[in-house]
């Protein structure tokens, strides 16, 4: 009966989804709460839950079900069921094309890589890396093979994070940002003198405001938790269990602060998806992408405005009454450009050159237009061409993102669509809320919210994010807006 | 070949044991961290958890290699083969033989029988219950029916947690104990005045003092952590991620550091378990009651001893120097003993009178010698006759405990088991290491937790709990040991 097929296949994505929360869990309990010893039975744990979760996602029957909804006329199945068709349907596809020999396989050579990575940071050395790297290029090439033909082989990577962007629509686009950006942020710089706090206030007690800030974003305490941890990140374990973590440093209250609104933006996204679409695989967030781009409106856009800082002085002051807290100072503290070698450290503007040379360079590995044993210099020379800064050793360069090392190739355009995503909903919420930057100076962020709701977080996974955003945003430039909305940060000291 | 299906076996006990460790520390979470939105989803991890493993447990290839191997001359396996080979075979029969029509019974009639305890405890009625106790009583019956003939239905049910353990061993023990018990509560009672602490201290301290003394113990904090909750609890997820909770109550301490020092005995145990065993489920302990055995030896063999508070007070005075502590105050204090209502607060001697009413009202609801209508009046009259008090009301009388209302019938000897196990093991120890008291006067507990490693914890389920006992302690009474070990406490004031 084809009734059952729906609810066959719904079964099965209710126990996928719950194996994958289990896992997000797991690995919030590994950086949070686990004790050091745990960490050999984690591994356990985490290889178990993987292969049982692959077995079920590849297994012919969950094929035979989507391919009895797939002969039906779709006019009998609703958006959601449709959707869902389609997310198990690539999710299945892609999991069965890759052999279980090249998983294994690739599994080996991250575990290897990290090895070898982390004594060559240490070194400040590229050689001891450098072999790992060639295999784990090798086999993420062979991975992407799997997948058959493609307009470029790199689409099959970022279909892998963000399911729907391609190589021809990134590559002109981070080109014109890039050429823009590298001007901007060189005139910025060389015209903005440092503007540097000297603060230094206790951790608890950024602790606790950063909690009371994830509460007047919109955070809800009863569906979440906020922790600290050395790394901060954010795991969704369903909408009604989201964790966020972040750290306090005494001497960094501005970059504490942006790190835990940063985690809140993505939290926020996981909260408002949808409850009701359980087993269905599209309560989720459209794309890495999309996801960055709450957690970058949330820092970005909101959290270095000067609206915002108006507001936030008012919390601080609570907080440490024998302390004083100026809003334009931490504005223009918030928003200082200065080209630097890393990229997590790097201003909000010379952040999405450090993601170009990543692109170009991936793009170049995986074409074989680049060998890996020419990687530390082709690196050096972009940042020279792009920021206009030469690293002096790899670890200030080349070495010193983990993601290639885990075999995580594809995954930091993700970071630059964020912010090109963020500048073009702002532009289209300002339009709609025409009142909005009143309400964040006034610490009423619930339109900002209810907007972003309705326009993106609600909407799950029912279409890819390129179409989330366009139905958001409309018609928009992204790299117009991001480029107007520096300029305005720029331009004049109390801009938004 | 016979060597593969060992490998095959300790494959999939491995997935087994992951599972399971995974579970526990779902559950861990659920009652430390969790926020309270995550409830449903927390469920439906759990329900698939356990339906992927009944699903690997029930499997006929794991029965095959079982049977591949015990086809095998034992003389070519080793001890950890053939204790793993019984443990598994004795799991994969009884999963198999309950049907899961029944087991989806229980699941549903224990979650009626959860609201409709809250329902009638608070209500102080037992009348609400009475239909889903009737429900869950049948359907235990029924599941002890489906492992076949046993010389009491009940063995069946005892099995589930203390393998090894049978109605003909306990119920005399427990007749012998009841009878002298109860004479032994009238007199000291009537004999001993309250010696009630009135200290009021704060909280941070008390748990402060509670993580400093179980590392004392022995417990490492590299391989296990101890935070708060309602309700104190130990989770084992492997040796070296063992995780206790406790409380701490102001105006309670010696109810939160003998509850602390018990939690750290389950601890003990957990980190003393065999890591080499991955992967043949003989890690672990070998049930229930011996596991009690350990936190009921830690809380009230040393926990409550005279030398113990002679230590502890040094330890008080460094957390608060301006309180004044008297070890002879606190050991008569925690030694009192005097009947009443509720089991989770009675004194050490007392406890089991307790447990013994239970363990009579379980073995006639199982041969149906007495109905669960009838069950309230029953309570009172044992009650009456054992302790010598009448339950002004159910909630103070037969709905106080949760279990039944679970379905967990069989689980209420273990404890009792255990400190009849820990009066034998203190005997045994005594003579063994002839100055164990000045060591554990001078807070040294190295000798104690070593004794107990080599003993009980290192052997894991190599063979069950009363063969590891019995190994232990050698051909002791554990009865007239119990008995002795309070008459010790009870007669001379600075007894151990």
């Amino acid at each position: 009966m084809a009734g059952d097929a729906w609810s066959d296949l719904k079964g099965r994505v209710t126990e996928l989804e719950a194996l994958q929360q289990v896992t997000a869990l797991l690995s919030w309990d590994q950086q949070t709460m686990m004790p050091p010893g745990g960490a050999a039975g984690r591994g356990r744990h985490l290889s178990t839950l993987s292969a049982l979760a692959h077995d079920k996602l590849v297994d012919d029957a969950l094929g035979d079900w989507l391919g009895e909804l797939e002969a039906r006329d779709p006019a009998d199945l609703s958006e959601v069921q449709l959707a869902s068709m389609r997310k198990i349907r690539r999710l299945h596809d892609r999991a069965r094309c890759v052999p279980t020999s090249l998983v294994r396989a690739m599994a080996e050579a991250s575990s290897a890589g990290v090895g070898a990575w982390v004594e060559a940071k240490q070194a400040a050395d590229f050689a001891p890396f450098a072999p790992a790297l060639t295999r784990i290029v090798e086999l993420v090439r062979e991975t992407a093979a799997c997948h058959g033909p493609a307009a470029h082989p790199y689409d099959h990577l970022l279909e892998e994070y963000d399911p729907g962007a391609t190589v021809a629509d990134l590559e002109p686009m981070f080109a014109r940002l890039g050429g823009e950006l590298a001007t901007f942020v060189h005139e910025v710089s060389q015209r903005e003198g440092p503007a540097q706090l000297d603060l230094s206030l206790d951790e608890p007690g950024i602790l606790a405001v950063g909690q009371r800030l994830v509460t007047a974003l919109g955070f809800r305490p009863s569906d979440g938790r906020l922790d600290r941890s050395e790394h901060p990140f954010t795991v969704g374990i369903g909408p009604h269990d989201v964790r966020l973590t972040t750290h306090g440093y005494a001497d960094d209250l501005l970059g504490s602060l942006t790190g835990t609104i940063h985690e809140c933006g993505h939290g926020l996204y996981e909260q408002g998806l949808n409850d009701d679409w359980v087993g269905t695989g599209v309560a989720t967030a459209a794309g890495v992408g999309l996801h960055e781009s709450q957690s970058r409106f949330w820092e970005n856009v909101i959290g270095r405005s000067r609206p915002f800082f108006g507001w936030l002085v008012g919390m601080l002051a609570e907080q440490w009454p024998d302390a004083s807290f100026d809003p334009d100072q931490l504005y223009a503290a918030a928003n200082r450009v200065h080209p630097s070698f890393i990229r997590v450290k790097a201003d909000e503007a010379t952040y999405n050159l450090h993601i170009i040379v990543r692109f170009r360079l991936e793009l170049a590995l995986m074409t074989g237009d680049l060998q890996v044993a020419d990687l530390p210099g082709a690196w050096n020379d972009l940042y020279d061409q792009l920021l206009g800064v030469r690293p002096p050793d790899p670890a200030q360069g080349v070495l010193q993102d983990v993601h290639w090392a885990h075999g995580y190739f594809g995954y930091f355009p993700s970071y630059t669509v964020g912010n090109l995503y963020a500048a073009s909903l702002k532009e289209a919420m300002q339009a709609d809320l025409p009142d909005m930057w009143d309400q964040v100076g006034a610490g009423d962020f619930g339109a900002v919210l209810g907007w972003l709701r309705e326009k993106v977080h609600a909407r799950g996974h029912l279409v890819d994010a390129p179409q989330v955003f366009r139905d958001a945003v409309g018609d928009r430039d992204p790299v117009a807006d991001l480029m107007a909305h520096l300029r305005v940060r720029h331009g004049a000291m109390a801009g938004q």
